[in-house]
């Protein structure tokens, strides 16, 4: 087999990013029919590393391996060789003596991915990697807005929140401003990195502002961060009442945003803090499709990391075996 | 698929009731010859979503599953996104979005298995919630109770316990009192939930005492229920010790019991605590039995939530695959 | 079905040994090209129920299981009916009524897997019990040895480390010491148990000396243990400095050992501690080849225990089923 991996958003070309959407959309109706089963990866086994709490991206490795028939096994960092210390090289050391086809990992370290990469000669997908890159995030948001013509030159996406720490902003910038997308970040200046002009990697142009009711009128696309309590030590913000008011997506401000406009947020939300209960009524909220994208993208990009042509089995065949 | 769900014995006509145990009837053998694999549900997925900590009923959810050819998923409270705020609601609506099939949940609230399943439209399983109901449960106990011809009409059951906390007790009352089974609850006062007397839902009489010694000659089955230590802050009873004699199992109490009775426990057990020694060498005792019905119950469940024929491959069919 | 358990060396006979060594070598190629599946195991479930943080281990059990078509079920003391006070007995009894195949079991008390055997009639295999017997890593070393040669009598080994707490060395011994190997303990004496002398169980010679410097030119393979941190209370080395200094695997050591010697060490390694950086990088080291090993050596000790002859399917029935 011929090993592909994927650390960073920068390890794929245009055409690799089309093609792996494509596939993806490929799976979507399998997926949306109840999931299925054939055989793929059989023979395969992917690896979940995962150092940090997950359920979404998770699961969406694990039941994509498993409808694949890739053999999927958990680890975690609590009950692992971690607690005794073992350093990520001599894990990767030991999974790659293991012959493990693919290992899918999380991590706190903005490098570990591609530290991990650095001793396992098989595919490594990166599943989230401290505050450094979360591309399979980048892709399936990249899915959900081709469906809706949003993933072009000339449109245009606001991101709202702690620009800071998130990873899921740090892929899905370079992988839109390459394509030419316009993307507005909006933060208060304790929530903005050092350094942000030169976050993004393309023609598409890169601006900041604090002023969100200014910025939800123009744009194709908002897309709401979580704010993530659990790294925000320091007094970055006052306090989450008052970070709603100034930042939230409430009735209010939907009311500011144009009719074919997307909503968009990575998940886990915190209902009341980042967005209102409003939002997952409203039309345009699209959170629960990135899910669906998340699951049929991950099936593409294990086929796509193992070398493997998805299959297209139909029912039948299901039924046969 | 047509997907049905099981949050409470309420859920279930009487006809359900009997053909879910007939399927487990025919599950039995094939599990005593040292399990099966067959292909009845190739092609779902089902995710046991446990909050609490639970042995028995995960993994014989998860081994009926797999050996139905199923793929099943773990996700539980530590490690998942639960640990980062995310509320069941929008648990549940991730979790759609993926496609599972089946959601077999377990929650220390007593209503999460009703929130779960407004958010989720394919199968949910109720596998313990709170103090409010454990069907699944009372299905393998009506099992094992059908197989002694105790599963009827006149026959009388004793349960021996923290009657306020067991969900146990609460799935089972609905049950066998719908089936004319007489119930007496043994219990101090302060083990007796306010309005027991409305617990029962059919013409099986519902009496309560705390003579534990004048029960035991008269009935037909003795169900003994844990004394769930880590429930009991508060001073509920003065000791452990105190309640093993006033209430314990014991070879004493044993030898007050007919020759025919059956010795039930939902486990896990506290030996010396509600169960002594004497308990397991007794012929009468059936605890292991109900673990065996369980896993046969949970089959039947999982076939039944995913509107699938059980299949009845023979043995040369599984050679073949 | 014919289950057969592994609780400790002294249950194989040494052609059993070899019969093992010899199927693990058949599995090796199979491993080394990436992996298979092929369904051995169908039909069969293999319950890894771990006590203790293990990454290697589990991994390796559970991916040989998978890759044979077993269905795996992980148990964790976390999150399990450990939790609230269960018994081993009780476990045990309550997996045999769900009659699971095999029990691998690792725990931190000497006698666990044989407490649990007691209560369980199918296959157990001992995956690590406390300061007792670990040994599938035995079988695992002794098949590393063999393609090297050294699995024979005359051959010599020193064994380096925390003598007491080594379950790995407890396993090695013995079945190395039967063979003829003969084996140096090199330990400062507060890690060495009373009653070294007698560990050994044939005609293999034991010795013990503080001397490494003395013993590195003369042997055959050199096993560096673990310095394990987490079972070191109470002042048996002064500090971690101080023993790598004394009694470490570095630069300086390497050189005085023959060219045809072989390094090994059960992992997870502490870097640093019991061998430096250099020992990695020097071709002598078989550490990695030891995990590839132990999947082997793990396949092949599964169809064993459940009575099963391995599969030697060509991938093309791989690709038909």
């Amino acid at each position: 087999m011929e090993y592909r991996s994927l650390l960073s958003i920068a390890d794929l070309t245009d055409g690799e990013v089309d093609a792996l959407l494509d596939s993806a959309a490929r799976f979507l109706p399998r997926i949306e029919q109840g999931g299925f089963k054939d055989s793929t990866l059989r023979g395969t086994s992917v690896i979940m590393l995962f150092y940090e709490a997950s359920t979404r991206t998770r699961v969406s490795f694990e039941l994509a391996g498993k409808m694949l028939s890739s053999d999927t096994i958990n680890v975690s960092a609590k009950g692992s060789s971690a607690e005794k210390g073992e350093t990520l090289q001599d894990t990767a050391q030991t999974l790659a003596a293991m012959h493990h086809n693919v290992v899918v990992i999380r991590h706190p370290a903005a490098d570990a991915a591609r530290v991990f990469k650095a001793h396992f000669p098989y595919a490594v997908i990166n599943a989230g990697s401290g505050r450094g890159q979360h591309p399979t995030q980048a892709l399936l948001d990249a899915f959900t807005l081709r469906r809706h013509g949003a993933f072009a030159a000339g449109k245009s996406l606001a991101v709202v929140g702690d620009i800071t720490h998130s990873r899921v902003m740090r892929s899905n910038l370079q992988l839109l401003s390459r394509r030419g997308v316009d993307v507005t970040l909006v933060a208060p200046p304790t929530l903005m990195p050092e350094g942000w002009q030169g976050m993004a990697a393309g023609p598409g142009r890169l601006t900041w502002t604090t002023d969100i009711d200014g910025v939800l009128p123009q744009v194709d696309v908002v897309m709401m961060l979580r704010m993530q309590r659990e790294r925000m030590a320091g007094g970055l913000i006052t306090n989450l009442d008052e970070y709603s008011k100034l930042y939230g997506l409430n009735r209010r401000r939907l009311a500011l945003m144009r009719d074919d406009a997307l909503i968009m947020h990575p998940g886990p939300v915190n209902r009341g803090v980042e967005v209102s209960e409003d939002v997952f009524a409203d039309p345009r909220c699209r959170i629960n499709d990135q899910v669906t994208a998340g699951l049929a993208l991950r099936c593409a990009l294990l086929c796509w990391a193992c070398g493997k042509e998805p299959g297209s089995e139909p029912s039948a065949a299901n039924a046969a075996i």
